[in-house]
């Protein structure tokens, strides 16, 4: 049924090296900007189905299953358009999403994985994570904000919270958007030409470009450590907008046909509650 | 600025009677179902700009505002198509959703309007109630789950609770969806023939179903006591879904033109930026 195999080479496995990723690439689809949007529109009636189906599990009481989006990416990747164009297809009751941001002082007493327990999605639900743990292993490893030794107890820590996840029925993509430094660049720099753009723009994001290359690092540790059997991570190249939208959308029908939601059947005598429903 | 001057006709006032309202009915609006239609994409396009200016405060750090949209109605009078097709077209990021259920027993444990107060919509943000603290003067007056006296109370509760949420900068748009009775008995009867919607259907449908007079004049109460200046309530017709979500979408579209948010100013010296981010 998984007719999503062209996103097959986005997956992190053994030997990926980041630095070989070119982000204006198209791995595996082979069409061009305006194919990708019809495929993208096209696959938006696949993933409302799909969705549907999951979801009337929930409110059946039959739901076992859930899918997480898991997003991570430097600036101006375009985590926004994800969730805005791919995500915001599909009917919001269904979807939870959580964006993280710098902790408060509340989540900071705890683990760092307390508050992100809390928002992974009911069985039924597609979960969003507009950036997630990560950023622990990643902000965390580049500001140096926690010593070498506990970011290496993350690592594992991340893979054993995600196994369980996994095991509980949850199908978790985690997706990095890989753009290229003078992409980014471009992308800020309209940013600061546009007075209704500039909400978008925040200094500190200069001071993080200007450690790309130690976030590059850091996202080649978290590859080489937490891209697991029950959780892989895929890097999608992200230079051209289109093509990032149209693959997390096929990742995401693929985790959907992977859990093959069916319609839920009435736990209810139907003849019995239609002449009732015709007397009322 | 405000050009939505036709939901005025769905506005509780003073001598309402909900006994009065055609669910057949379009007031106000003078086009058919492709009209509607039409008009229901156009708005979209406003309802997006607005919302995005709202949020776009909320992450500047400068939004004081916000809408809440409340769904109240009988079964399958359409709330969900309202939650998909009106607040879906706008951007995930910016939209707070809360369906209320049964009261858990945590929730039963604390007056009535503390898990509601919990999921009012921060400032910057959309939020929606699928059901609401009104099931406790709706469900609650009509089976009896609380005395007269303490239904009584609540109302005056409501109205503290919702002039306080308004004074903050909530937009308060209350809404009941207003089916006829055997507009309902059509709809859930479809449910039972389609397998596909059985999921939807719940036998204690027909059992409210069959107490429709008393839930009739539970709503009548609350349109007596609880539609104030702060926060009026609409009774939309809703037999036409059509009519239904471009009468709600005006009123998002009123509520917030009303707030009318503004793109938020940089707090960056701009060229400087533009130097450091061309130097990165």
């Amino acid at each position: 049924m998984n007719t999503h195999q062209w996103t097959a080479a986005l997956r992190v496995g053994q030997g990926f090296r980041l630095s070989d990723v070119d982000a204006d690439a198209t791995p595996g689809y082979h069409g061009h900007k305006a194919d990708g949007e019809r495929d993208l529109a096209a696959g938006l009636e696949a993933l409302n189905e799909l969705q549907e189906r999951l979801f009337a599990q929930s409110r059946a009481g039959t739901a076992r299953d859930a899918v997480l989006l898991v997003l991570q990416a430097m600036d101006s990747a375009g985590k926004g358009g994800i969730v805005r164009h791919v995500v915001g297809g599909v009917d919001p009751q269904g979807v939870s999403l959580a964006a993280f941001k710098a902790p408060t002082a509340e989540e900071r007493a705890h683990d760092f994985l307390w508050r992100v327990a809390k928002r992974l999605p009911e069985p039924g639900f597609i979960g969003v994570f507009d950036r997630s743990h990560y950023e622990d292993v990643l902000i965390g490893r580049v500001r140096g904000l926690a010593d070498p030794a506990e970011i290496e107890r993350r690592y594992e820590a991340i893979n054993a919270f995600e196994a369980e996840a996994a095991a509980s029925g949850i199908r978790i993509v985690k997706v990095m958007l890989h753009i290229s430094a003078d992409e980014q660049k471009a992308r800020l720099m309209e940013r600061l030409d546009r007075p209704d753009k500039h909400w978008k723009y925040n200094p500190g994001d200069v001071d993080e470009r200007m450690l790309w290359p130690q976030y590059m690092q850091a996202y080649q540790a978290v590859f080489d450590r937490t891209s697991t059997e029950a959780a892989p991570w895929r890097v999608v190249p992200a230079n051209r907008k289109w093509y990032a939208r149209l693959a997390v959308q096929e990742l995401l029908l693929a985790a959907l046909e992977d859990i093959d939601p069916q319609w839920p059947g009435a736990d209810f005598d139907v003849e019995a509650e239609k002449k009732r429903l015709a007397a009322s």
